[in-house]
């Protein structure tokens, strides 16, 4: 069975959106998603630099997290036909590890929790197959990269690259 | 530069050393290391099936762990020669993710934490070499695996065996 990794943030949780639902809260602004398309958080504004590691650290933040739309279904879907692993870069923040587990295990309970990796360079990943949205992880993995459509990498060309989940059911299952 | 995965328990902590010693204060047995020459805890007396959970659930079991003697200097050494990945299941008890680090943090503070693996099962690692106890790890490797000797696999043969960190040493660097 060929084997599926598949990134967090930004692919099945709507990292960026808390990030700027809490700043907007703490600055009065009133940045949305469509700000963010073709830049970071902190080239939209530069108080992200600070903000994201001090919202991070919060326990509550990982466990806050919104689903990606589609992103549930279309995994259980794959996990019929591949070997499904959660891969998520997990040591710059370790306060993170525990809430990424029960994040998971809360959203995507069908999951074994065998099949999460948390790791920080995920060229150490051996996989068929890899969905992330972050253009450097694709560089040095090893398998097939596949680029997951998100506000930051609207702009960057040259890789495979799935605008949404259904996007993904039709790529792996060809429906 | 090869890379080599190294697993933690039994290779560069006494996982079972601690698990023996909270068993004797218990029971008031005294079990050593010595009885666990090819035996799992659970061959040597049945109630450990139920007591390492129980250990394992609580944070200072890992924290506490001893370090397995050269491991630091041994690696230190390789990590000059080859990327070292630290490579350890820690999914089966979630409560061991946030200890593992800050015990790597603590006793391999020279390794980068980008280089820590927490995973399930371990035929996920991409990597060149992988050290570890447990032969069925090795099994699903599709590296070189080789079998560090523990006291429970000294009876199992058809593998690279090494025997402490001094042989390490010597096959990797031929000093």
């Amino acid at each position: 069975m060929e084997r599926i990794a598949i990134d967090m943030d930004e692919v099945i949780t709507h990292f960026s959106a808390n990030c700027l639902e809490l700043f907007n809260e703490e600055f009065n602004t009133d940045y949305t998603t469509e700000d963010l398309q073709g830049k970071l958080l902190v080239e939209l504004d530069a108080r992200f630099a600070d903000k994201v590691d001090q919202y991070l650290a919060n326990e509550s933040f990982f466990l806050d997290l919104q689903v990606i739309r589609d992103s549930q279904e279309v995994i259980q879907k794959l996990s019929a036909h591949y070997d499904i692993y959660i891969v998520t870069a997990a040591m710059e923040f370790p306060a993170s590890l525990a809430p990424k587990y029960q994040w998971l295990k809360q959203h995507f309970s069908f999951l074994n929790d065998k099949n999460f990796v948390f790791c920080g360079d995920k060229s150490i990943i051996h996989a068929d197959y890899l969905i992330d949205d972050t253009p450097s992880c694709l560089d040095t993995f090893t398998g097939q990269g596949i680029l997951f459509t998100a506000p930051h990498n609207r702009d960057i060309s040259g890789y495979t690259r799935l605008n949404n989940w259904q996007e993904v059911a039709r790529y792996f299952l060809k429906v």
